[in-house]
């Protein structure tokens, strides 16, 4: 007999963000793995189980989670966000690419989630009205070397992106230097969105020029996106500024 | 007396995966725009008005729901999936930002929302699992040169790319030029998911390699999204294959 592995996300953090279907993997589970804080914003019975652990563990936990369901125990990988941006989905694929037989007989259900970006978006405008793409700043899984490459070649295709892992104690310096690097190929002006911990209680958006954009004003809760050449602010008065990227390209580029 | 426009996004069709704060933002509304087939997802109630519209109206939808919203009335508007992407919430933001200052007055609640891409990843495995980027292939308000341009770059900064809009009867061609334009920048093995109404009953999930990608499988409720060279697939017997991209980039490329 196999049992079942959930991979559910939480959504940012705000309980009315996390979806009905992540809330029923929740319900039908016996045991819970995943990054502490995240496991955290569950409300389990004292029947369920938690076994959270520490980030940069992502492949041994998904490993444990795999026996478990494949012993025949209903288990739930809890994420943040989305499970299948810089989550742990792809470790679980990993882990099954890389397993025992068995694994591959587990019943995976992924429910997808509400991911940081959109949450940071829908608080500031619609800075991903147009295309845009998602970068991990982290280089514990890529040389900073691809990292570069890729701002540049986003810059130069006129994407809007979106940060995510910008910074940590472990990785200080990376975000300033993503910035510089899209200082060489976009005009000061670009809008620069600091969105921190979108829907929670200590929420805080910033938005700022790029050519001023201070890596120090993210931490590890935030996603930062960076406007593209076509990206606007809106003046409201006593409203917070919207920023937005329009559906259209302006009459000059077309 | 001001009212409110919420804008929110149903997700991709399945009820489980639209949010809570969604639902509250419907039953706090009076009256509902959105094109028909969203629209119609909502279960309203009788003294509930809606006001749906056909697509490619988007911006005169926006206005007609801010004029309500700045007389006192409370709006929703309605978006499937996400609103911040290709949806309607950068259309509301380019009506405040062109129309008359008392739109700038209302209060504007965007919430967020499982978009396609999403939705598509977690029924299939983890094919955003790392860097990634999503583009409307719609000519109708950009120029297909830069979409060409766009997929080019995309393709050599190594991106997965979800293809949002890939075809409609008004739009044929775009989606086999777009594999084409693929072909010549990615080795033909690459997977390509055609992704079909994810999470609802008529779902269809179809994977095939690039080189033999055919556009003809995709309809205008299909999230494409093509692998890049990290991506892999897992067969898993008589389960469905796992597409995922790993975390990690392979060694040979580090």
């Amino acid at each position: 007999m196999s049992g079942i592995l959930y991979v559910i996300g939480t959504g940012p953090g705000n309980p009315d963000q996390m979806t009905p279907e992540a809330l029923k993997a929740v319900a039908d589970s016996q045991s819970f793995f995943g990054y502490f804080p995240y496991v955290d914003r569950l409300n389990l019975r004292p029947d369920q189980q938690k076994i959270a652990s520490d980030n940069r563990e992502e492949l041994d936990r998904a490993k444990a989670a795999l026996t478990r369901a494949a012993a025949g125990e209903r288990v739930c990988m809890v994420s943040g966000g989305d499970p299948g941006v810089f989550a742990m989905a792809a470790a679980v694929c990993e882990a099954i690419d890389a397993g025992p037989d068995e694994w591959k007989n587990v019943e995976l259900v992924i429910t997808p989630g509400v991911t940081a970006m959109l949450a940071v978006a829908a608080r500031i405008g619609a800075p991903l009205g147009h295309d845009f793409c998602a970068i991990s700043l982290s280089d514990n899984l890529k040389p900073w070397d691809v990292i570069t490459r890729r701002l540049k070649l986003m810059a130069e295709a006129g994407m809007v992106i979106a940060l995510y892992n910008p910074i940590s104690k472990a990785r200080p310096w990376q975000l300033g230097a993503a910035f510089d690097i899209l200082r060489d190929a976009l005009p000061p002006t670009v809008p620069v969105i600091f969105g921190r911990a979108a829907g929670r209680p200590d929420e805080r958006m910033l938005v700022m020029p790029l050519g001023e954009a201070d890596a120090e004003r993210a931490d590890m809760a935030t996603c930062v996106i960076i406007g593209s050449t076509e990206t606007r602010i809106i003046a409201r008065g006593d409203r917070p500024d919207l920023v937005y990227t329009p559906r259209f390209l302006s009459a000059e580029k077309r």
